[in-house]
This record gives C-alpha cells, structure tokens and sequence, in this order.
C-alpha cells in the first residue's frame, strides 16, 4: 500500500515544483513587459515618474497575485493536502 | 481498492497544480500588455492618469477573473470534489 | 469493476481542470490585447474614454463568455455528467 | 464489458473537456485581435464608433460561432452522442 | 468484439472533438485578423464602410467554410461513417 | 480478424478528423492574412475595390483548393478507400 | 499475415492524410503571404493591376506545385504503392 | 518474416509521406516570401516587373529545388530502395 | 519498499532541478526586457538615470520574487518536505 | 537475424526520408529570407539589379550546399552506408 | 537495491545537467537583449556611456543571479543532497 | 548479440540523418538573414557591393563552418566510430 | 549491476551533450543579438567603437560565463562526479 | 554484459550526434543575426568597413566558441569518454 501511497506525494511534488515554475516564467515575463514600458515612460518624460511608478506597482501585483496563486496551490499540495494526513498514515499501518 | 483511489487524488493534485499554472501564465501575459499600454499611456499624457487607471483597473479584474475560475476549479479538485468523500471512504474499507 | 469508474472520474478531473486552464491562457491573452489598446486609445484621446470603455467591455464580455463555455464544460465534468451518478453507483456495487 | 464503456466516456470527456478549450484559446486570441482594432479605431476617430462597433460585434459573433461549433460538439459528447445510449446500457448487463 | 467496436467510436469522438477545436483555433486567428484590418479601415475611413464590410463578410464567410468543412467531418465521424451501422451491430451479436 | 479491421478504420477516422483540421487551421491563417490586407487597401483606396476584391477572390480560391485537397483526401479515407470494401468484408467472415 | 497487411494500410492512410494536410497548411500559410502583397499592391496603384495578377498567380502556381506533390505522394500511397497489390493478396491467402 | 518485411514498407510510406509534406510546409512560406516581396515591388515600380520577375523566377526554382530533393527521395523510398525487392521476396518465401 | 521512497526523491530533485530552470528561464526573459528598455531610456536622456535606476530595480525585484518562490519550493523539495524524514526513514527498516 | 537487419533499414528511410524533409523546410525559409530581399532590391533600384543577382545567387548556392549536405547524408543512408552491404547479407543466410 | 539507488543518481545528473541548459538559455536571451540596449544606446549618444554601462551591469548582475540559483540547485543535486550519503551507502550494503 | 550491435548502427544512422538536418536548418536561416542584409544593402548602394559582398562571404563561411562541424559529427558516425569496426565484428562471430 | 551502472553513465553523457548544447543554442542567440547592435552602432557612429566595443565584450563575457555554467557541469558528469568512482567500480565486482 | 556496454555507446553516439546539431542550430541563428547587422552597416557607412569587420569578427569568434564547447564534449563523447575503454573492454570479456 506504501508505494501507492507515495505515488500519491510524487505527483504532488512535481506539480508543486512544476506549476510554480511555469506560472513564473508567465508572470515574469507578463511584469518584464509593464517594467519595459513603466522604465521607457519615465526616461521619455521624468516629470510623470510618480504616477508611473505607482500604475506600474498596481499593474506589477496585480500579476504577482496570479503567481501567488500558483505559489499557494503549490503549498497546499506540500503542506495542506486534506487527504495527505490519510494517506501518510498508510505508511504506519502498511509495514 | 485503494491505490485506484488514490489515483484519483493523483489525478486532481496534477489537474490543480498544473491547471492553475497555465492559467496564470497567460493572465499573467494578458496582464503584462494591458499594464505595459496602461504606463506607457501615463507617461505620454499624464493628465490621462485618472481614467486609464480606471481603465486598466477594470481590465486586468476581467483577466484576474479568469485566473480565478482556474484558481476555483482547482480549489474544487482538491477540497471540494462531489465523489471526494465517496472515494476517500474506499481507504478505510479497503483494509 | 470500481477502478474503472474511477478512471472516468479521473478523465473528468483532469479534462476540466486542464480545460479552463487553456481557456483561460487564451483567453487572458486575448483580453490583454483588447484591453492594451483601450489604454492606449484613452492615453491619447481621453475625450472618447467613454466610447471606448463600453465598446471595450462588451469586447471583454465576449471573449469572457468563451472561457465561460469551458468553465461550464468543466463544471458539467465536474458535477453534471449524465453518466456520473450511474458511475459512482458502481463503488456500492463493486465490493 | 463495462469497462470498455467506460473508456467511451472517458474519451467523450476528455475530447469535449480539451476541444472547447482549445477552441476558446484560438477564438480568444481572434477577438482579441479584432477588439484591439475596434478600441483604437474608436479613440482615434470617435464619430465612427457606430460603423465600427457594428462592424466589430458581426466579425465577434463570426469568430463566437466558431466556438460555439465546438461548444456544439462537446455538448453532443456529453449528451447526445447517437450511440451513448446503448453503450451505457451495457452497464445494466454486464453485471 | 465489443471492445473493439468500443474503440472505433472513440477514435471517432476523439477526432470529432479535436478535430473541430484545432479548426476553429486556427480560423479564429485568420478571421480575427481580416475583422482587424476591417474595423482599423472603417475607423480611418468610415465612408468605405460600405464597401469593407461586403469584402469583410465575403472573406469571413470563406474562412467559415473551412471550419465547417471540419464541422462536417465531425459530425460525419458522430452520426453517419458508412461502416458505424454495422460496426455498432457488432455489439447486439457480441452478447 | 474483425479487431485489425477495425483499427483500419480507427486509423482512418484519425487521419481523417485530424487531417482536414490541421489544414483548415493553415489554411484560415492564410485566407485571414489575405483578407486582412484587402480590407486595409479598399478601406485606404475604395475606387480600387473592384480590382482588389477579384484578386482576393482568386487567392482565397488557391488556398481553399489546398484545403480542398485534404477534404478530398479524408472524404476518401471515410468513403472510397481501394481496399475499404475488402476489409469491411472481414467482418462478415469473422462470425 | 493479415493484421500485418493491415498495419501497413493503416500506415498508408496516416501518413496520407496527415500529410497533405501538414502540406497543406504551410502552403496555405505561403500562398497567404503572397496575396495579402499583392493585394495590398493592386490596393495602392491599382494601374499595375495586371502585372501584379500575373505575378502572383505565377507565385501561387509555384507553391501550389509544392502542396500537389505532397497530394501526389498521399494519392499513391492510397491508390498506387507498388507492393500494395500484393499485400492485399495476403488478405485471400490468410483465411 | 513477413510482418518484419512490412515494417519496412511501412516505415518508407511514413517517411516518404511525412518528408514530403514537411518540405512543403518549408518551402511553401520560403516562396511565399519570395512572392510577398515579388509582388510588393512590382505594384511599387511597375517599370522593373521584367527584371523582378526573372530574379523571382530564379529563386523559386531554387527553393522548388530543395522541396524537389524530398520529392526525390520520396519517390525513391516508395520505388526505388536498393534493399526493396530483396525484402519483398520475403513475401513470396514466407508462406 | 525502498525503491518507491527512492521514486519520492527522485520526483523532488527532478521537479527542484527542472523547476528553478524553467523559472529562471522566463524570468530572465522578463528581467532582459527590464534591463533594455532602461539602459535605452538613460542613453536617450542621462538625466533621468536615477529615477529610471530606482524603477528599474523595484521591477527586477519583483521579477525576482517569481524566481524565489520557484527556489523556495525547490529548496522545500529538497531539504524540507514534510514528509521526507518519514519516507527517508523507509530506508533503514526496510533491509 | 533478419528482423533486426531490417529494423537497421527502417531507421535508415526514417533518418533519410525526414532528415532532408528538416534541412529543406529550415533552408527553404532561409533561401526565402534572401529571395525575398533581393527582389525588392531589384524593385526599388533596377540598375542595381546584376549585383544584386549575383550576390543572391552566391548566398542561395551556399545555403543549397547546406541542403545538399543533408541530401548526401540521405543518400549514403540509402545506397552507401558502409555496413549495409554485410546487414543485407544476413537476409541470405537467416533463411 | 543498488538499481534503484542508481536511478536516484540518474535524476540528479540528469536535472543538474538539463536544469543549468535551460536556464542558461533563458539568461541567455536575457542578457543578449540588455546587452543590445546598452550598445545601441552608447553608440547613439557616446557620453551617457559611464551610466549606461553601470545600470547594464546591475541588470547582467540581476539577471546573472537568477541563472545562479539554478547553477546552486544543480551543484546541489552532484554535491550535496542530503540523502545522497545515505543512498550512496545502499551500495555497500547491496553486495 | 548482433542485434544489439544492430542497435548501435541503427542509433548512429538515426544521429546522422537527423542531427544534419537540424544544424542545416538553423545555419540555412541564419544564412539566409545574411543573405537578406547583403542584397538589401547592395540594392541601395551599389558601390559597396565589393566590401559588403566579402564581408558576407566570411559571415556564411563561419556559418557554414558550424554545419560542416555537424556533418563531420556525422560522418564519423557513419565512417569512423572507433568502436564501429569491433561493434561490426560482432556480426561474424555471432552466427 | 553493471547494466545499472552503465544507466549512470548513460544518464551523464547524454545529460553533458545536451546540455552545453541547449545552453549553446540560447546563448548563441543572445550573442548575436549583442553584436548585431554593436556592429549596427559602429557602423552608425565609427567614432564610439572603443567605448561599443568594450561594452560588447563586457557583455558577450557575461554571456559566455552562462555558457561555461554549463560546460562545467557537463564536464563534472563526465569526468568528476562524486559517485562516478565508486560506481564505475561495481565493474570490476560485477564480474 | 555486452548489450548494455553497446546502450553506453548508443547514448553516446545519439549525444554527440544531436548535440552538435542543436548548438549549431542555435549559433547559426545567432551568427546570421550579427552578419545581418555588420552587412547593412557597411552597405549604408562603407567607411566603417575595417571597424565593423574586426568587430564583426570578434563576436562571431565569441559566438563560434559556444559551438566549439558542444564540439568539444561530442568529440569526447565519441573519443574520449573516461569510462569508454573499461567499457569497450566488456567485449572481449563478454564471449
């Protein structure tokens, strides 16, 4: 029953270390576009630098958040499973 | 019995992690050009400030919007799926 | 005869949990593009913020509504296949 | 017998889970294009704006039936595939 | 023999499913692009409505065509494939 | 014999439904990239309609006819295969 | 001997239809190209209408040449492979 | 010995119909290109259509000529494999 | 029994390994577009260097982030999950 | 024996049939990239046009030899491989 | 039981082998695109060079880091997993 | 034993045949870029043509000489492995 | 245990050639992108080629140690593993 | 023991072999791009011929070093692997 058991915490590892990484690499690249044109902004017209910065934070956590989304799933399949108390317990009585 | 239920939560965890990984990263794209429109429009005009930012607010909620229903659907697979409680009950009898 | 009901519950989960994830993706994509010329529009031309605010939503609306065909797919796979209940009744058969 | 069914609906599932998602990511990515265009055609020349969201809503709804072609045959998989019925009906019998 | 009738109507539904979503990706992208060039001319031009709007249509509606022409196929592969009679036949005999 | 039949068959749905997808998709790009830049011209220059909408009918012509040709291609895999009769014929036998 | 046959019609029919529809969606893209330029060109100096056509249909003649080949290739893998007769003897032998 | 000989058959009507369809793919937006900018320069400079159309000319019979090495080696592995008619001697002996 | 604890390490430095190579991947994309838009913005106009630095370094840093939550979950997988002293501990009972 | 000998052929048509399939797409699009440019060369500056032929007709050469040498990798592959001579040779014997 | 401690050093040379790659390909691009930037810019206006060339070294540095973690991550999984002593001394035990 | 050194033949055919045609791929591109800039900047000003065509002649040779690395690669694979001739007389004492 | 060995160093050396050789392919292409814009800037402005060049270097040097990540660790699999003596010497046992 | 050495020398023919090609693919890309820039530059400045050129060839030696790295390690996986004698010396021993 055991292997079955941490088949169960395999997957939920790879898609742990796996969903946070995409989702990074989406988020980065979606935040390098707004600090790409927020930084083009401010050269062009530095008396705008204030209101700039401060669209470009909304926008930047804006997309932070959909990352943190991916980062909380992925803890959750770490630490909070509801099932994973259960099953670890498999590994008790499957010996 | 057992390790087919736990295929069945193997499934989920995967379906949740990755699910809400993709989602994210191309929210997190969309996001990006709206934010990178948003600051660069700032810059050029920033009289125009009050209005994009309402703008781009209203925007990037519709896009967080689909990050969410990828975000409620995994939640729904891990916490909260109709047979969960069903197959998670096969543990206890298939000892 | 229980695994095999089980691996149609597993299909169901990881179609609408992959699912709304793609929809999602381009969906979020497509909105971004809408919602990065809007900006745009009312950065240059704040008088037709108006104009273009409600031509946008009802651009957003559109595409939203194509993510939302695959969340009601996902959520039939979910909790409305006409098969399901007929399915799960194979665990009470099965042991 | 059963569990060959059950790889029908799984197949069923699976194909109408993944093709409207499919479907929505190109569509998606269409309306946005078409969308992008509309807002910024409105912002630089806002007496047009009712050519152009006429013009707009009849290319969205062109691109909508696209999608909704696949919403059509995901419904059909799910519920009214012309041999579902008897397929299931080998459930009844194979026990 | 049922099994294997079984797996003729999955590739069926499989290819349907597929098949009609990877087509409506693809004419999704070539319409959004003509409805974008459409709806860019009209708001530069609004007295070229008229005229943009005829050509818009006679090229929507041929791209429309390829995307039913996989329409047909799909619902040729659901409803009438010349040997599904007699291979849905197979499963009556089988018992 | 009747299971090698049928994967004949399996095979040629597959090739079939997928086939006329992939080229409707290549096929809806080209067509869009046509149409787009003939809406653009009659939008900028409407006088030259007439010539443009005749050379835009003959382009999009050549391209449905490359989609013709996987149409054509999967109506035979569906309808008149050489060998399809032949090995409808196995089933007969097979009992 | 037969289901070996088999495969080989079956690999025939794959690849036929795949790849006219693979061939088909490159050239269709190519042929895309080339009528948007021109139509483009008719668009702006409608008096080199003539020599344009005649170029482009020129062009579209060459890359339609590509997609016969690959159309030839399918129609002699369907019709007139060399050892196909032969193979379909095997059938008559086998039982 | 047979289904080892029609391995090989089948792996050359693979190749074969795969290859040429990838080369076609290529080469057909090489053209395509070449036409693109062919036809460009001639609405452009309706004076110098002689000498573009002859470097045109030129290079698509360059490109045809990469597509037609495929088409060479096409044609070979269905017809004209040095090892083929040894492995189809296999047939004869194998009964 | 120890194979399978082996199998749960081999997910976690598979998925640790792959999955800060992936973030690292597009949030360097995203840094890079960062980075170029900055140093164009202070070689166009010099005096706006110390603002353009100091957004400049709030973006990277935010880009950063994605990438730390992708190592955090990495180190997480590796020194820290909550159940690997439990499966480590598999090793020393079972010979 | 001889299975296994033909196996070696198989992977022999797989390499040469595809592999000159790859090399003629990538140098069909490079060759494209070059056509492409020297007939709106030659459109915009028809004096310049004998330079401009033969400079394309050096660079098309050199991008053919890197076609040519995947031709002749293809060819050895077929006729030459210097093993293929004692591989055939088991056919003999394996009888 | 060596096998499969084995294949616990497998996956980590394979991750710390393919996880610097892909990492190093992204960074890559990263700093090729900030690096463009930053030469474009002293080539355009020589006397910003000192700024330039500092801000352009925080962004490598930056961007350098990320590429480091996934160089720390690898070396990591060769030097210092903190099981690899343990599984290590499964080969002594093994024989 | 000789099928295994079969193996080793048919993995070297398989590395020739394909790794050519991915570098010919990739250096038909980037030569095609060359190609692209040298007639684009001959066309607009013939009097450099000398210098820009030997500098372009270096250009495509140092690219070339990156294919030509990879057609040595698999020429030693072909001709002159060094385990080739022991792997190959594996084939004499195996009968 | 040889065979497991050998899956080691199978693992490493296919780990080590792919490896230098996808982090080559990315930072191949962020290398050219730093020298097209210092070789466009020299030629726009010959007199910063001291100042471009230096910062070239600096750049193509940041680059390049990227790469060298990962030539080293594609040596150390080759040649410096922790575990490779020890593994390398269940050889001289196995026997 | 013998197969398993030949799978050694099958990684390392396929590493070598593959690996090559992909480094010069991507190096191809990146050469290509930095002779497109060095040939427009001295089209446009032929003056800044000499500058350009040395410059030019700077990168492209930096470039070619990237490839040479991945010629290197599949030279010394084909020549030079530590391991490949002990290896080659299961041959002797395995008859």
């Amino acid at each position: 029953m055991e292997q079955f058991a941490l088949q169960f915490f395999i997957a939920c590892v790879t898609a742990a270390g796996f969903g946070i990484a995409i989702a990074a690499f989406g988020c980065g690249l979606g935040q390098g576009m707004g600090l790409k044109a927020a930084v083009e902004g401010i050269a062009r017209n530095p008396e705008s630098s204030g209101k700039v910065t401060v669209t470009m934070l909304i926008g930047l956590a804006m997309i932070e958040s959909l990352c943190i989304y991916a980062l909380v799933i992925s803890l959750i399949l770490i630490y909070a499973h509801p099932q994973a108390a259960a099953i670890a317990g498999l590994f008790a009585k499957g010996h």
